[in-house]
């Protein structure tokens, strides 16, 4: 297997079980695009989603599409979508603001079910926003409440009777390590704390258990793998348990039990809309419930197999093909604790990723030298990994040599 | 004037200098719109510019358009186009999140100022979800925090040194009653609160002079007289002074001074980008962004006296064609006391409302009997308030007629 041929990966391709699911998405030509983990492509029938919405049910219709088009219930509509993909029942889950807002949300309303504990406990090096928003909490909130990190390997055990609510992100935004979310999840029951699960780069990706595991909260992100369009929607799950006692502190009038009663006195929802908070956004909410039509009838098992093949095929050409470029692996070997992106490093990531991206393999450069590439099975092939590693050898090859000659004048100026 | 003819009505069309931005809206034939204090219609090129931002930017040029198409900048950009609706300058203005986050954000700062202050001021009867995330934000951080709520009329002899922060929605909701912004701001200012206006029912349709009124923030909708589409992003303003100094709890990245940096701690943006959250919406940031085209070179000056004189004139209609149909007016006859939009109650009121909508006069219902009209001047004109409270006429005639047979009916079984 170390002499990968490209007439080997377009066997694989042909033989694809999901192989048809390409049809499903409007990719321009002439391009191999991995950075759904980024920003997904976009969905056949989603353009014609959207233009209806303008055209009909906002310009004809106006706001009698409140009920005729049942803007009203696109929330959780879209919740109820998204719940099989990440192991919930269709009513725990809601679709809702930005993945940082509910952060805030679920964080508060975790902190809430736990007094006199007031210890956040996530990792460095997690998505930004994440510690950020735990950080505004932690700030807003004052007193003892803080955020602790503690390096992802070491989760588990810095768990103490102390931590009030462990927020985690499943599959690492940069290394694509995926963590277990049964284990964790019992350790963090096991010392009475709650848990939220980022889900930002697993839902749509690989199969998430949330139930199975007992998990509490969790939020995640529209637009990577759910393909929900530049800045969608994004959602969040509350255990079936949690429902009619959680409490969060954006008590909006969407989350309110009759929003359209007008009351002076807020009174939440008895179900998931109690996480709801203004007016949802109809436009970007109808792309993303057009968007997820993509996953109708796939078999997220069947993804994940795929999602291991075309990461293991990817690793194993770049440790064939691009041996003494300095290029490393920043993704775990072990696909069971891998996501389905896969990270490396090299001095000059910022300019290699560059030139990728001109000659049509779309990836994305995370600071400070990461090259990083997502493999969506229901869009990618294993033709594809073989032409973005030969295309990265090539770049790689040219900018070495180009390097060479450079240091060489460098040298005698 | 008593008798106002439907030809004075047309020649008012004929000569009324803002009769040509009609054409800037695509309006369904045969309707009076008189809900756009609710959901504006669809503005011209709002259609294209969501088709062009899915097809073009979205799925031809994907994660690049963040930069090529300036997604990233949207929120400014649109703030920017905010600002002289509302009498502020530029860079004191944002697009993001929803009214309701944005009230969260700006009471959480607004009490961050005022340590050792810890009440919030506001009306009953205010937009029901003004006070419900006010009653979310004193219930999260507990002590003393608490909203209190006292009469509008009341308000300003209520501001006391206890005050923290007085929260106000410029134009009520449902009566429309405008509030005097300078004099109420001096009398939060005299007694050391800050103060926070809700310019819902204000921004596009009367005059906003926040910063010759000295105010410290605001927030307001963009899907009502800005037209930005269902459930488009709202907005947020901070005076100048406060910008480099305000801390609003929801940290999200978008909000930090280098959002791309991915570093772990949260540096705020020195300037109003620190009101952000998460990743914006680029669909329903784009609507609202071509939406405010409608507004390039509109004279807001013209626009409230064509405002006066449409709500003034459906007010004499109504007080010359509605005697004894049990219609009672709930608006400030006194304009200079009147946003843009008509009340009156009536008991059948939704009964009454679906009919005029039948009819093709589109205003709304509000519990528990007031009938909703709203005064756009862009497009609306005269004659369209003849015809409404003609309509409306000609429906309380023949429901009181109905109701009388059922009367009867009734007394014979």
């Amino acid at each position: 297997m170390n002499d990968i041929s490209l007439k080997w990966c377009t066997e694989q391709d042909i033989a694809d079980p999901l192989k048809q699911y390409r049809n499903r998405f409007d990719l321009p030509e002439g391009i191999i695009y991995m950075d759904g983990n980024s920003l997904g492509p976009l969905p056949i029938g989603v353009a014609d989603r959207v233009a209806h919405v303008v055209s009909e049910e906002w310009r004809s219709n106006l706001v009698k599409s409140w009920n005729s088009a049942d803007w009203i219930n696109l929330p959780t509509r879209v919740g109820a979508k998204i719940a099989p993909l990440i192991g919930a029942k269709p009513h725990e889950v809601v679709m809702a603001d930005s993945t940082s807002v509910n952060l805030f949300k679920v964080a508060a309303a975790a902190l809430k079910m736990r007094p006199g504990h007031c210890e956040i406990l996530s990792e460095p090096g997690n998505f930004p926003t994440d510690l950020y928003m735990m950080q505004g909490l932690a700030a807003f909130l004052g007193n003892d409440c803080h955020l602790k990190t503690v390096d992802r390997a070491d989760i588990a055990a810095a768990i103490t009777q102390d931590t009030a609510v462990v927020l985690l992100t499943q599959v690492h935004y940069v290394s694509a390590d995926m963590m277990d979310m049964k284990a964790i999840t019992r350790a963090a029951h096991d010392k009475g704390a709650l848990i939220i699960w980022d889900l930002s780069h697993s839902a749509g990706a690989v199969p998430v258990v949330l139930n199975e595991s007992n998990a509490d909260f969790a939020v995640g992100c529209g637009y990577k793998y759910l393909n929900g369009g530049p800045g969608a929607p994004a959602f969040i799950f509350v255990a079936e348990r949690h429902l009619k006692s959680v409490q969060q502190p954006l008590t909006g009038w969407f989350g309110h039990s009759d929003p359209f009663g007008f009351v002076d006195d807020y009174l939440p929802s008895d179900g998931i809309k109690r996480m709801l908070v203004g007016t949802p956004g109809i436009l970007a909410a109808s792309a993303l419930d057009s968007a997820l039509d993509a996953f109708n009838g796939v078999d997220m098992a069947l993804v994940r197999h795929k999602s291991v093949a075309l990461t293991d095929l990817f690793i194993r050409l770049v440790e064939s093909r691009l041996v003494g470029y300095g290029v490393e692996l920043a993704t775990p070997k072990d696909s069971a604790r891998r996501g389905s992106h896969v990270s490396l490093t090299h001095e000059n990531a910022f300019a290699v990723m560059q030139a990728l991206i001109e000659r049509g393999v779309i990836g994305d450069f995370r600071a400070p030298n990461f090259l990083r590439f997502g493999m969506t099975p229901l869009y990618l092939g294993f033709e594809d990994m073989y032409r973005a590693v030969d295309t990265l050898a090539d770049i790689l090859n040219t900018e070495q040599w180009h390097e060479e000659r450079f240091s060489k004048k460098s040298a005698v100026t």
